[in-house]
């Protein structure tokens, strides 16, 4: 049985209040489980969902993962370690382009700065953190949140902040607080990755569609004093996957979704969506396009960035699609309508919540006025470099650490600065001549977007042009060495008040002036967009209880769904692709060339294997690398997109046309057997009896 | 007294039924001179509307331009002959960068196919292509309103095409037709061009601002069996040029404005805004901004297209600005609610009209299904290559002359030859890896934009990248020659089935998809929107009569005003730059730095003359070169930009902010005088008495 929402009036009713058919990313503790009973028949247990969050993984840079083994083999998506696989690459060898296989253990390579956690408990401490801030609203309130969490987490984290990480996880945007108290690794290393060209087979111009071809996978592993960790719980892989109709699940950690925002933050949102960032990703990709077509180490090095620059521009595609669509934000419109009225009626509550929609809209007005400069100079948009990212660290983190944890800005907080550090200490290798063009480009930009009269432009820039102070910057700098950040960072402020680095000077230069920005801007924005959403999670609770699922938050979530192909434009498009179809696609020029080892190996491998398959859950962002799993917590898949609609989900869901797409767990059998002949790595995923 | 529309409820009133104050594109015979004479207590007579219409001219290829003296000089925009420029400079002499003057006339260089037109006389034709229409809609409207043009510019121009235009000019969007005739002047010199740095100075960063530093003038001059052309009408200079407060007149060629499109025109037009146009633009930026850090041969050539690329970005943002403004669509759809309810509310009028606003907002549903592959194949937006271009032409050109005149595809009318084949004709100096590199990332953005699977990029692309494609091309092709296009365009259709030259191949294997999708497009979605139009027209001039200005179609327009300052975020902006704060603002370093020639003249130059200012007038792209013009009918000043206020006149005026941006006459003179000491253009600009 499937019910829909979002067709007809009925939608308008039914859709805010209760979440039907695959909706959801739930957490752990909130699982609907008589819907899914009622639905297939399965009884998701604790013991079910306690096995799930223990052989899940993120990837604190931004993705899932699960492990496969009992010795710390964590398996997540190709793209998901794009940057490990940049750092490990160098002019004489193009990971990306060779793939990598360690055959033993030994030959396994660390990914700089990567970390992987593992969730091991959760707290609530709604209460502690409701009372710390009671009566409080703008920046009083914001700093009373954020001293508690710098608080609860420091006493969570205890003096072990090598392994043990602790998250302040905030659901229902205030409504909900927990302490997520994370297993953290941070000796990763890759074991495998395939050829890029297979693992992105039709780059960005199949990106968010399926029907879909891709071995988007790539095998970690996490290490404890040198050694492989061992760990207790992780999947077993089947490689004959799933059924069409069969029901399976998506464990992972969604980044953020936005379906609790008020129509007035909507509407900023999708302006912004269309006057800034769209077109900005849109001039960098066009930047990047022309470096790429350098020579060859030119294109390497452009390249990587590109593919995260084109998923950008096509997630904001999606986005902005859906907030220009009127029956969108009628629908929200309706929503946010209905939740004012049941406030309206009851004085009591009235009382307690306020006008939380007025204030968010009063604060989209300074939004506005402010978020341009903001976004320039204390995000970092006008400074597209890695060295000027660690400037701005040093420089900040020499004042930030003789402040006490709660008073600091909160990246400096200590449950942060082990991060901080990692990222100092990565052996990135750095190419001046494309830092600086895209320095250069982003400084161009800046002056773009705020004028060259604005006081932030004249700041930076002074009298050079963005060329001229790009190639100043890149000429004296010492930055891209990590003995001289290693000393600066040791040396605390009289270091950084020392160093003549260009870098150095201009983070310096421009500290007090973002940091203004950054004060007005979560004063005047952010505090007050966050106070009233907690009022506004009050109202929302009164109205239809904790029976909802929360916004993604990037922690961890439980999806169900089921094995199911789509109707596009008319077209029934089947739920499998298989390998013969992906050889039939191969142009031999990319991004549709796949790499010699799958050519040499195309009359070997099993071409009815299927290959990639479409589900209904309900993804986004962030669960990327998610482990498919059936009723027996078995690996049958790998997910690593969603299609176009699914773009719509950081807004609403619809089962009609979202959907999620995986590497089939058969396939990355058949390859590793077939076309990589990987054995020790087959041997460890699919135990002999 | 100053009248301010949009200020709150009597804005919705007011103003979609009557022009205040300095709105309004008028044309000739319909100038509000009653509303001037009370305003500014001028009487703007037919004899002084006369003078304006005969010293006024058109550059064909887009902008405004004034004769200046009794032999043939020109003046228009340094911005505006800026494809001349490119064509007269080579790697060996940038004349953008050095800028150029003939100090004799015969030292005056030909602008390849650059054409200029001058409007004799206008003939009122309404009622012959309304019979030739009447009771036909869609595609056959469309045919019979085709072949009424090609039929009445054929009688107009009679046998001499090589001096006489004629074009069919569609007024209030098909409330009025009139034969406009041109003197046409096909041989144009340069007779003047500053260096760019000063003729744009500030660059992208300052378009569209005011206060503003521009020397953006140009002097051509026509010529007449090879010499300078004898003109009867032209402006006298008046360097002292206008006050603060002083009524002047703009004569221009606005050439396109949409404020009488429905709200669901627009709202399809803001959408393609925010998700095709501006995002694609600001690619094409990034490709011109790295390829630009090439070689300073590289900058010369991508500098020109950033130029107008950049421009159209900030045309893009200013236009989606305004059509992402609630109120302004809010205003529109009073207007259009007082229209419907106007019509309802008469029976007669009604069964005539119908409801043009239904079938303009069905028609959208097609535009929005069909627009895409349209823009890419058959406007063109996937080949950025002049070759193409060339390619396209000629291919089409063969099979179109075999046509009776009527039944041809429009730009390939009778009327119209005389251009095509000057563009064949014209020798642009092409750089193969500028062309290359445009042409590989437009083929790109298509694939992006339509997806690999599109049949459209299937035929263009078949198995190659678009890299590959455009490499392909480029190796074989001889249509960079003069010769070449020649000898194709006089081998008919014979030579053209025979060429294997790529870019012809393509050009044929695509023709027929492009010109069904061409076909579609018209038939369902322009044919229909102009009929309806026509309708919307009838309405229009029941409820209001003919009082009100046309939407701007590039034919000749006045324009009244005022020089006034204006107020931007609470500062009161004056109305005049001059020539001190120019120095006191270049730093050197580009946009912002100045030509040799000026450095050298800083202390010789009168530091106190006025430089830009600023006017009320109504004016929008295409009014680019157009004389300001005093009482007397001198010229004070030259239009060549607005202020960002200025980019929402598309869709409204609004004289609270709106303002024109224009060189001071006394600026033109004192460079001639001092900087550039062009004695002989001085002497024939301001003759002794």
């Amino acid at each position: 049985m499937k019910i829909h929402c979002r067709t007809g009036l009925a939608a308008l009713l039914c859709a805010p209040l209760l979440a039907f058919a695959a909706e959801g990313m739930w957490t752990l503790d909130k699982l609907p489980r008589e819907q899914i009973q009622a639905r297939y028949g399965f009884d998701a247990t604790p013991e079910f969902t306690q096995k799930l969050m223990r052989a899940s993984a993120r990837l604190a840079g931004g993705c899932s993962g699960s492990f496969v083994s009992a010795d710390g083999l964590v398996m997540t998506n190709h793209h998901c370690i794009r940057r490990c696989i940049q750092q490990l690459s160098s002019a004489d060898n193009d990971v990306a382009k060779n793939g990598f296989l360690a055959r033993e253990r030994a030959q396994e390579l660390r990914c700089p700065g990567m970390e992987i956690n593992r969730l091991d408990a959760i707290t609530d401490v709604t209460a502690a953190v409701r009372s710390a801030t009671a009566g409080l609203r703008g920046a009083a309130f914001q700093a009373a949140e954020d001293e508690q969490r710098a608080k609860l987490t420091r006493e969570c984290r205890g003096a072990d902040a090598e392994t043990t990480r602790c998250d302040l996880v905030n659901l229902y945007r205030g409504g909900i607080y927990q302490l997520y108290r994370y297993r953290r690794y941070a000796d990763v290393r890759l074991a495998w990755a395939p050829e890029a060209a297979v693992a992105s087979f039709g780059g960005d111009a199949d990106n968010f569609n399926f029907p879909r071809w891709c071995l988007d996978v790539a095998m970690l592993r996490v290490y404890e004093g040198g050694k492989p960790a061992a760990v207790r719980d992780f999947f077993r892989f089947q490689p004959a996957g799933a059924q069409a109709g069969e029901l399976v699940f998506v464990s992972g950690h969604p980044g953020r979704t936005q379906r609790q925002l008020t129509v007035a933050r909507l509407e900023t949102l999708r302006d912004t969506l269309a006057q800034q960032t769209l077109p900005g990703l849109s001039e960098l990709r066009g930047v990047l396009l022309q470096y790429a077509r350098g020579d060859a180490e030119a294109r390497r090095l452009a390249d990587s960035t590109l593919a995260s620059v084109e998923n950008g521009i096509k997630v904001s595609q999606g986005h902005l699609r859906a907030l220009m669509d009127p029956q969108l934000l009628e629908r929200k419109r309706q929503a946010e309508g209905a939740l004012r009225e049941f406030v309206a009626a009851r004085p009591e509550l009235k009382a307690r919540v306020g006008d939380p929609w007025a204030d968010i809209e009063r604060a989209q007005g300074a939004r506005r006025q402010l978020e341009p400069a903001y976004s320039q100079l204390e995000q970092g948009q006008a400074f597209s470099s890695e060295l000027f990212g660690h400037a701005r660290t040093l420089v900040r983190g020499a004042a930030e650490r003789s402040q006490a944890d709660g008073q600091r800005l909160r990246e400096f907080a200590d449950s942060g600065l082990p991060q901080v550090e990692a990222r100092l200490r990565a052996t990135t290798p750095l190419n001046p001549h494309y830092e600086q063009a895209r320095l250069a480009w982003s400084l161009y930009r800046m002056r773009s977007l705020l004028g060259p009269d604005d006081p932030a432009v004249q700041l930076v820039l002074g009298r050079q042009s963005p060329a001229e102070l790009a190639a100043a910057l890149m000429a004296g700098t010492k930055l891209g060495d990590v003995a001289e950040r290693q000393r600066l960072w040791a040396g605390g402020a009289a270091a950084i008040a020392q160093s003549e680095d260009g870098f150095i000077v201009l983070a310096r230069r421009i500290d007090e002036a973002s940091r203004s920005l950054r004060k007005r801007f979560e004063a005047e924005v952010l505090a007050v967009e966050n106070e009233a959403a907690q009022r506004l999670a009050v109202a929302s609770f009164e109205q239809g209880g904790t029976g909802r699922y929360p916004d993604a938050t990037f922690s961890l979530r439980l999806s169900y769904g089921e094995v199911a192909g789509l109707e596009d434009r008319g077209r029934n498009v089947p739920p499998f692709t298989d390998l013969q179809s992906l050889f039939a696609r191969a142009t031999g020029s990319a991004p549709f060339a796949l790499p010699a080892s799958w050519q040499q190996a195309q009359g070997r491998v099993n071409a009815a294997q299927r290959m990639n398959l479409a589900t209904t859950h309900d993804i986004i962002g962030g669960n990327s690398g998610s482990p498919l799993l059936n009723r027996r917590g078995e690996v049958v898949g790998l997910v690593f997109d969603g299609n176009l609609a699914s773009l719509a989900g950081d807004f609403v869901y619809d089962e009609r046309d979202n959907r999620a797409v995986s590497v089939h767990a058969g396939a990355i059998v058949e390859a590793l057997k077939t076309v990589y002949r990987a054995d020790a790595l087959l041997a460890e995923l699919l135990p002999s009896p």
